[in-house]
């Protein structure tokens, strides 16, 4: 046995050529397919950007076309997924923890092979998942989904069964496509490590699913909220910043794994809410936003010099979310609204070019050992 | 954007050190947790061999006996995961599919973290999901769980409704040891990947299902037994062999990406199989097998020198499970019931020393487009 450098979390270690997202953390940048971020964002529709990735290009008018219908036409779920979000409503599970069993469950009845169609589907099902489940959550009957609305207009008329403010849908779009995919981040990793042993695409977003409902993934956008509600009501954002790093505790929603620089999906997720807030009551809260904001960079800046704590996604997610009306349980489950259009598109990619994933480990446990009977142990 | 190597399979890179399992695929030498495969299998229950991957060393009577009871007390299902499975039955989906699904949904009703005590309940629930969904695709009822009985012997009795056969108990015992743990095989290494995000063992699990359920990761023995029952009823392996070698089709149950040698689980099966079935009418089927496996080796040599094409593991678990009287369709199942306990013990391994696995990527796509108006597309 040979010792060899180990390598915990594969930091730096490439596993996949891709053309999906390239993440630059040094220059702050990202880019979708070749689009920077803010250039996809500030025009796509989350269907353009569905059709993006799977395709290496933007869609005509007649093929996004034909691409929505069929989105549209297959959101719907079976009589068994609906048996089981209301089992799990009925015992009070998370909503992460429902996405994961109605996905299992939503194969039933479809061939499961690693293809468009299957990657449309699981498009198409996630947020019916999600809405369905939150509804019954509530004590409410699901609202069947329209296949007259766009792909995020419908997934906010399935949470609160009114035609969404147009207003909120085109926020929403913008969150949708902002995150929509970001490297070989866990999860999509995870999905492509499932895929890559030919296993088939809801399984891979059922893993995925599952990696994203652990806390060092996908949980901070609800604690951010809580955080800025909370200094929203005290009224003094300094005040609470100052006493965190001086008990040298973390601000949530500041510093990022791979940015050095404030997060470019930051900006533009704060300018989406900016139109959004301008006129209406929410304003106040966005004020309290960027007053946190400002005063959390400038001590950071001073109290850790050495550290590049920037304003992450997670912060903005957590202000656009909320000021659309997303409830704070469902700010994961959203995010995998969106994801889920990477997640597929990494499977089709590594499926294009598989190699079975499998590492190697280094073994430091016991060796010859001889079996003593269990009267002798 | 720099260029660096891409890894696609992660083959040769470490990213765990581990005390659970440890290959050398030159030697043809297999240790768990300290014991080689062979000293292992030749004497421990399943019970013993997941408390040794879970604790680092063989149980105390008192111990083994606590750990027992504990597996034996939490094997029923909720009726929410038998609704999921007979639903799944109804629609005919595959054991693997209801599996995942079965596990998804077992969480209801549960706390889900990474613990020893969620560890076992997996353990226990796996082996009463595959009984169960195999008696409802038989349009059976399901079997109750007994208390009474060990891991290995209950599962038997929850497929066939009987009280097996304690020869039959022993060589299944056998096998759910030899085949407990293998390094980061593909499933365990998504098992890790999901809980680095610190998310809960069903989730793990769940994945690491969906990942054995690719045909290059937990497909093989059924096949091997298919083409072990045609050279059966043919009598003349040869001509079979000779036959598959002249197409350059590969022969199944030969070869591993990691021995260079007979997988010494191989050996241990063979043992097992061969205990089995010296005084019954099943010798003559075996006597098929040892002459296929003769003839096949020296084939090999002679086609293919410079590749050692020795006999797998799937080989004897094809002829082993068949011999017990497990259906062809569980043999995959049958697995993930042994593996569970590797599954289970590297996630909390990778729990006690975490970091979150994230590898990177190397963008080969676009760059620095611009967006075009859908009409001028």
């Amino acid at each position: 046995m040979s010792l060899q450098e180990v390598r915990p979390g594969l930091e730096g270690v490439a596993v996949a050529e891709t053309r999906l997202s390239n993440i630059d953390g040094d220059a702050g940048e990202l880019v979708i397919a070749g689009f920077p971020v803010e250039e996809l964002a500030a025009n796509a529709t989350y269907e353009e950007s569905v059709f993006l990735l799977f395709e290496g290009r933007l869609p005509t008018e007649t093929e996004l076309s034909s691409f929505q219908s069929t989105l549209a036409a297959q959101r719907t779920l079976s009589d068994p997924v609906h048996t089981v979000l209301k089992d799990a409503a009925n015992e009070g599970v998370t909503v992460m923890d429902a996405l994961r069993m109605g996905i299992a469950v939503a194969t039933i009845g479809h061939d499961l092979t690693v293809s468009k169609a299957q990657a449309k589907r699981l498009v198409s099902v996630v947020p019916t998942i999600v809405a369905a489940y939150w509804r019954y959550r509530m004590g409410k009957a699901a609202v069947a989904p329209r296949e007259d609305l766009g792909h995020t207009a419908n997934y906010l008329y399935m949470l609160s069964g009114e035609e969404p403010d147009p207003a909120a849908v085109r926020a929403l779009e913008t969150y949708l496509t902002t995150v929509i995919d970001h490297g070989l981040n866990a999860s999509t990793f995870v999905a492509r490590a499932i895929v890559s042993t030919e296993s088939d695409l809801f399984s891979a977003v059922t893993g995925a699913v599952g990696s994203l409902t652990g806390p060092l993934h996908g949980g901070a956008p609800g604690p951010v909220l809580d955080m800025l509600q909370q200094v929203h009501e005290t009224g003094d954002p300094a005040a609470f910043i100052s006493e965190r790093l001086a008990a040298d505790e973390r601000l949530m929603g500041f510093g990022h794994r791979v940015y050095q620089t404030r997060d470019p999906r930051a900006a533009v997720l704060e300018r989406a809410t900016r139109r959004l807030t301008s006129d209406d009551d929410d304003s106040t809260f966005f004020n309290t936003v960027e007053r946190f904001e400002d005063v959390a960079l400038r001590e950071l800046a001073e109290h850790k010099p050495d550290r590049a704590l920037k304003t992450n996604v997670e912060f903005y997610t957590a202000v656009l979310l909320h000021t659309i009306g997303i409830p704070r349980v469902l700010f994961t489950a959203t995010f995998a609204v969106s994801r889920v259009g990477g997640w597929t598109a990494h499977c089709l990619e590594q499926h294009d070019a598989n190699k079975i994933i499998r590492p190697a480990s280094q073994y430091v446990g016991a060796t010859d050992r001889t079996w003593t009977p269990i009267s002798e142990r």
